[in-house]
C-alpha cells in the first residue's frame, strides 16, 4: 500500500525525511482549526509552547452499532507529520488571520517549526481496535502537538469509518462473493471518494471503479457500462463494423450481428422446451395443450422472449465487438427477464462459437434475489441445452442502493449473485456518517492531565500510557489492556488482573498465551526517521 | 467567490482557457468510473464516439425530508471542464486499466480530447432547485460527456446537499444569530473538510473554524481554545509576563494576574446579592435567614463561587494577555457555573478596566438552553452592580453535536446563545449523507431518448430542454417550468397551462408577472470560453 501510494501525480514538493506529502495536496499545516493557532500564540506568549505533552487520539464508541473498529488512516498522517513545515505564503496568511496585535516573534516560531521533536506511537493501520484504547499517541511540544490535532483526527476519522464500513459489508456478503466499491459520484467531494476507495480496499472490497484511485493505490479496477450507452443505441443496424476475429486468431466471423441474431432464435426454441420442461413438472397434458394453443404465441408475442430490446440487442453487440474478452452486460435498462438476459445470452453464445468466455451480467434495479435466481435458472438451462459449459456459471452482479442490511435480506431471502457493486451506503457511511474520534491532553510536562466530565464515557483516561493485546490458548485476542508507561508489561503464561477504568466490578484475570504490544513507534522524532516508516498494513478481511 | 477561490496555493498547471484548474489537484480527468472508458472504448470501436449528446444533471427528491436543494458545485465543474485533457502519465494508466485487445488509436483520440465540443447551460450556483428540473444540461460527443459524469455528479452532489443542510440549520437558528461551522475534524476527508467549510458559507453560515478554506475562498474565520488549553495549565502561579498595557495605550497594569484576583472576590460579593436578588423575589423573611445563616457559607464552601478552578484561571489569565482584544473563553472544562462563568467574569472585569472588552464565552456541553440563560442572568448581574454597559450582552458561543433538531429544540425551551458553533451533523450532513444526483441520457443526434423504470419517479424526462422560473404578483417565484428547446418560452403576463409529466390531474395555469430563464450558458464549446466564465453567486440565506 505504502509504495503504491508513491505513485500518485498530485504530489507535494517533497520537504523532509524523504516522505512523500499526503495524497491529497490539500492537506497542509492549514487545514485545521483557527483555534489551534490562536492557542499556539497564546503558548507562545506565556513561555509555555515547548512545554512536552502528550495526547491520546481515541474514540468512545464503536460505529454503527458494532463491536469493532478497522483502524485507517495512518498512513496519510505519517506522511503530513513528516512534511509539516510552514511555507511563507502560509505564515502570511496566518498572520492576516491573527489579531494585528500578536508579536512578530510568533511568526519567527512557526517558520521554525517541524515535528522532528514530535514521536508517534501508533497501532498499525489495519487491526482491529477498540473504544478508549489510544489509536495513536502524540507527544512533543504542546503548540505543534495542538497544531496537529485536526488534521490527524480529519485523517482518522472518516478513513477508519469508511474501512470498519467495508469490513462489515465483507462479513455479512461472505468471503466468496466480489466486492465492487461504486461510490465516487456519491461520496463527500472528489477525495471523499478518492478516499473511500482506498479505505474499502483496507476493509476488505476487492476493487473499486474509481479509476484515479487505482492509479494512486494500486487498487484493481472494475466497471463495464451504463444505461445511457444501452439508450444510445437504436438498432443493430446501425453497426457497421460487424467482423470479430475468434479468440485464438484462427478465424474472423465476417457477421457477428447475424451470428447473435441466430442465437436469439435459437435461444426462442430454447425457451420453449425450458418452458415446456417446467411444466411437465406439472402435468403431460397440460403441456401438450399448452404448446399446441397457447406456449408458441405468448412466447412470440412478448411473453418471454419475443420482443427483445434492438437497441439493447445493438448496445451488447457493439460492446462485446469492443471487448469480446471482458463482456459484461448491463441487463436491466428494459426488462431483465424479457429482454436484459436473453439478449446478454444471444451475444454470450455467440461470443462462445468464437472460443470466448462471456463475464457475465449487472442488475441494477429490481427484485435482485428474484432476478439473479430466474438468471441462474436461464444460464443453467442453456448450459444444459446447447451444451456450453460452464455457462450456468456465469456471473450475475447486483448492484442499486445495497447496504448491509440488504446484503442480509438477500441472504435470507436465497440468491444467486455472485458479486455487489456497493455505491452511496458503503462510501457515505450512511448509517452513521461520522466517528467521534477524539484527541485529548493525557499529560503535560510529565504531569496527568484528565478531562472531567458529568457523563463518565466522556472521561478521558489520564497519563502517557502503552497497550497490549493479551491472546488467548487457540491464537484469538482475548482482551486490550492499557497499563501506564513504565508499568512492567504484562508476560505471556502469567496471570494479570485486567479491570475496568469506571466499573469496578467490571474486572478479570487473564493468562496471555501471547503478549502483543500494539502501539509501535512510527515517528520517533529527532532520531533519523526514514527506517521507521512502515506501516504494517494488516488484512483481516480480503482472504 | 471565484475571484477568493483562485488564491489557492495547490493549483494544477492551467491547462487551457485561462481558467483555474479545481481546487483540489485530485480532480483529474481519471476521477471518473472505469466503466466511462470502456464506454468511451466501445463508442469509439462503434464509430459513434462523436455522436451529439445531450445529458441532464438532475436529483429525483428533496434532501433531509425537506421542500427545497440549494444548488451548489458549478463553479468546480466548469474549472473541470476548462481543464479536461488527458496528461501522458494518465493515458499511459488507461492503457493498464483496458484490456491489451484496445486499439492504440483509441489513446490517440483521448490525447486529442477536451471539452471545446461541450456546451454547459446551468441553473445559478447558490439558488434554491427543485427535483426533476435539471441543475445542468451537458451536450457534446458522447463519449466525451461520459467522461464527465462521474466527477460532475460527485462535484454537485455534495455541494448542494451540505449548502442545504447549512441553509435549513440557518432557517432553524434565524436570520440573527451567528453561525459557524467547526466540522473540518469530522468530515469525510480533507475535501470532505474543505467543502464544507466553501458550501456552508454559501449555505448561510456566517465564519469557519477551517484555516484553508479561509485562505482558499476567503471564509472568515474563527476560533479561540479548546478544553487542552485549559488543562494544560495549573495554576496562575505559573504565569511570568503579567503585565498589560491598556487598550489605548495610556497606562501599563504590571500585574495583570492580581487585578482579576481582585475582581474575582468582588464578584464573589456581587454573587452574594444576586443570590439576594433572586431569594427576594420569593420572601423577603426567607432572604433575611438565608443570608444570616446559610448563603455566605454556600457560596464560601463552593456552593455558588467558592472555588473556581485556579488552572481554569490561569488559562483564561492567559489567553487574555495573549488576546486583551479577543477575549472568548470556553467555559466548560470544570462546571460551567461554578468555574467557567465566574472566572471568564473576572478576566473580562479586569480587561475592561484597561478599556478591553471581553467578547464572551463558549458553552461546549451540558444544557445549553439552562447555562445560556443563567449565564446571561449572570451578566446582567454584573452590568447592574458594576455598571459595567453592555456587560449584559457578553456574546455566548454553543457548540457540541448541534443540528436542526437541537437547534428547534432550544429555541422552544427559550435559550440566551447568540452563536452557535456547528460541526459533525452539519458537515457530515448526519440525517442524510447524500443526494441522489442522477446523469442521464436524454437526446442523441436528436433523437429524444428515455429511461424506462416500473418506478415512475425513475423514468427520465427526454428531451432538450429550456426551464424558466415563473415569478407571480408579490415578486415570488411560482412555479419552475420545463419546455421543449425549441419551444415558444412563457411570457409575462401572459396564461400558460403548466403540467405535471406524470400525472396528468397536476396541472394549472399561471399567469407570470415575470419569467426568467432558470438556465444559462457557463460553458458555450467552440466559442471564446474566458467570457462566459461567471457564476453568479446568489445568496439567498445570509443577510
Amino acid at each position: 500500500m505504502a509504495a503504491a501510494a508513491a505513485n500518485g501525480p498530485n504530489k507535494v514538493e517533497k520537504r523532509a525525511g524523504g516522505i512523500d506529502g499526503p495524497t491529497n495536496p490539500m492537506v497542509t499545516p492549514l487545514l485545521t482549526d483557527l483555534y489551534q493557532f490562536t492557542m499556539a500564540y497564546a503558548y507562545w506568549k506565556a513561555g509555555k509552547h515547548k512545554e512536552r505533552a502528550v495526547f491520546d487520539l481515541y474514540f468512545r464508541r464503536n460505529p454503527f452499532g458494532g463491536e469493532y473498529t478497522v483502524f485507517a488512516g495512518l498512513e496519510e498522517c505519517i506522511k503530513l507529520i513528516a512534511n509539516f513545515r510552514f511555507t511563507e505564503d502560509e505564515i502570511a496568511f496566518i498572520k492576516t488571520s491573527l489579531p494585528s496585535s500578536c508579536e512578530a516573534g510568533f511568526y519567527d516560531y512557526l517558520r521554525g517549526i517541524d515535528c522532528s521533536d514530535v514521536e508517534i506511537h501508533a497501532i498499525s493501520e489495519g487491526y482491529v481496535v477498540f473504544p478508549k484504547i489510544p489509536l495513536m499517541r502524540i507527544e512533543g511540544p504542546v503548540a505543534v502537538v495542538q497544531l496537529l490535532e485536526t488534521p490527524l483526527v480529519n485523517l482518522i476519522n472518516y478513513a477508519s469509518l469508511v474501512a470498519t464500513n467495508a469490513a462489515r459489508h465483507r462479513f455479512v456478503a461472505g468471503k466468496s462473493k466480489l466486492l465492487l466499491e461504486f461510490g465516487l459520484r456519491r461520496a463527500q467531494g472528489p477525495d471523499g471518494g478518492i478516499g473511500a476507495s482506498k479505505y474499502c480496499y483496507m476493509g476488505g472490497f476487492d476493487a473499486t471503479s474509481n479509476v484515479a484511485a487505482g492509479k494512486l493505490f494500486g487498487i484493481p479496477l472494475r466497471g463495464t457500462h451504463s444505461h445511457a450507452f444501452v439508450s444510445s443505441f437504436m438498432s443493430p443496424d446501425e453497426i457497421i463494423e460487424k467482423s470479430l476475429r475468434s479468440c485464438d486468431g484462427s478465424k474472423v466471423c465476417e457477421d457477428f450481428v447475424s451470428l447473435v441474431q441466430t442465437w436469439a432464435i435459437m435461444l426462442k426454441n430454447c425457451m420453449l422446451s425450458c418452458l415446456a420442461y417446467e411444466v411437465v413438472l406439472v402435468s403431460k397434458q397440460l403441456l401438450y395443450f399448452l404448446m399446441k394453443l397457447n406456449a408458441m404465441s405468448i412466447i412470440e408475442k412478448g411473453g418471454i422472449f419475443g420482443e427483445t430490446n434492438q437497441s439493447e440487442l445493438a448496445a451488447f453487440v457493439s460492446y462485446a465487438l469492443a471487448f469480446p474478452k471482458n463482456f459484461l452486460a448491463l441487463v436491466d435498462t428494459y426488462d431483465v427477464m424479457r429482454s436484459g438476459v436473453p439478449n446478454f445470452s444471444a451475444v454470450a453464445l455467440a461470443l462462445n462459437d468464437l472460443g470466448y468466455k462471456a463475464v457475465g451480467i449487472r442488475l441494477d434495479s429490481g427484485d435482485l434475489a428474484y432476478l439473479s435466481c430466474e438468471t441462474r435458472k436461464f444460464f443453467r438451462a442453456i448450459e444444459k441445452e446447447f451444451g456450453i459449459r460452464d455457462f450456468g456459471k456465469t456471473s450475475i452482479t447486483a448492484s442499486n442502493d445495497l447496504n448491509e442490511e440488504t446484503l442480509d435480506a438477500l441472504n435470507k431471502q436465497g440468491h444467486e449473485v455472485d458479486a455487489f457493486g456497493i455505491g452511496t451506503h458503503l462510501v457515505t457511511c450512511y448509517a452513521q456518517p461520522a466517528l467521534g474520534v477524539v484527541f485529548k491532553l493525557v499529560e503535560i510536562n510529565n504531569q496527568p492531565r484528565i478531562k472531567l466530565s458529568e457523563d463518565v464515557s466522556k472521561v478521558s483516561i489520564p497519563c502517557k500510557k502503552r497497550c497490549y493485546r493479551l491472546y488467548g490458548k487457540e491464537g484469538y485476542p482475548l482482551v486490550d489492556l492499557m497499563t501506564g508507561e513504565n508499568e512492567p508489561p504484562p508476560k505471556a503464561a502469567e496471570r494479570i488482573l485486567c479491570r475496568h477504568p469506571f466499573n469496578e466490578s467490571k474486572r478479570a484475570y487473564v493468562v496471555p498465551q501471547r503478549v502483543e504490544e500494539l502501539m509501535k513507534c512510527f515517528w520517533p522524532g529527532r532520531s533519523d526517521c526514514r527506517g521507521y516508516f512502515r506501516i504494517a498494513f494488516v488484512d483481516y478481511f480480503s482472504d
